[in-house]
């Protein structure tokens, strides 16, 4: 949306889904899209996987200075996911909106309902696996976690899934450019709601509104 | 949508926009670029433009007809603009929808506002010229009204950008293609909404939901 000033705010989209739906990957092609967007940087508590570097993936922080945060009320949301804590820092996201620049958020169903709390106007996307059948195939091909994890992975998506009635959109991840190419389009279109392009009736309309 | 059984039903989109804008241009790069969408041909009294074929268009009848059509309930709506009728046939467009296809009705602003009444799920879309000094640029250029007219269509299209704050979606007209492309999106992005997506999520969380 624009501010009275005709400056346009940016949009903040939070992108959610199962562990294993492919969700990393989807965010890569949309940024290398839109090189315009900037993609907030969670802060966790968890170890980091092979590959992930920090700054890039997370901001690995520990225990004691992730509950510093909590504390200085430095966060715009934080959740407590198997065992470890994730959040968002509210400064940098909303240095970006004002700016104009549009924010993406990866979080998990807690910290979106969170934000959608705070932020109404905040654009939510949940991210579906074509089956749950297929889901457990990623999981497992992907390598990286015990039997007993995926399971709990499992029940957990499943749970998840029956949260995504809170959001806006549901993305299937059949292919990671479809997918992408649904999320590109539901941002071009929530940039023309009527109530963002308010700026847009007034210049037409001008003296004689 | 799906229904029960899984059938997707057909999407209403419904396009307004003031005389000149370039609503038909628009609407032939929608239709060549999606073929599989549904464009309703309207009633109208009014008498052929040049170039303007009866069936394509519009299609052409008497003021006696098409007062049967009302008399005979036969119509999604109607309305009277410019001292004509304009309207949409009911049966053609709920066949179509029933059977999966999306349908593209071109109406003003008072039949738009009543599909919205009869059937909420409607995607209304308002094209709007980049500015009022370009949309009078363009309505002198096509060169088939007197000055009068012009003007009175001019009155019109800042009332109708007026009524435009009722419609779900704003598209500024700039260039044909982008136009076309942002309603493109925003059909596709609909199509994600989770109240459209719920035999999704049905699917995956299966008996455990």
């Amino acid at each position: 949306m624009r501010t009275l000033a005709g400056q346009r705010k940016g949009e903040l989209i939070v992108l959610s889904g199962p562990s294993g739906v492919g969700k990393s990957t989807v965010i890569s092609e949309l940024l290398s899209s839109r090189r315009d967007i900037h993609f907030s940087v969670s802060f966790t508590t968890r170890q980091p996987r092979t590959g992930e570097a920090d700054g890039v993936n997370y901001n690995f922080v520990s225990r004691q200075e992730f509950e510093r945060m909590i504390a200085d009320d430095e966060l715009l949301e934080y959740a407590e996911y198997v065992g470890n804590y994730y959040g968002t820092s509210l400064k940098v996201i909303r240095e970006q909106l004002e700016r104009g620049v549009d924010v993406l958020l990866d979080i998990e169903v807690q910290g979106a309902a969170k934000v959608k709390e705070r932020c109404p106007e905040a654009v939510l996307i949940f991210l579906v696996p074509p089956s749950i059948e297929e889901l457990s195939r990623r999981l497992h091909r992907r390598n990286t976690d015990e039997e007993e994890t995926i399971q709990r992975r499992l029940e957990k998506a499943r749970e998840e899934c029956r949260e995504s009635v809170h959001y806006d959109y549901l993305v299937v991840n059949d292919t990671v450019v479809s997918a992408a190419g649904e999320i590109l389009s539901i941002l071009q279109a929530e940039q023309c709601r009527t109530s963002k392009m308010l700026f847009m009736i007034q210049s037409i309309v001008g003296n004689a509104c």
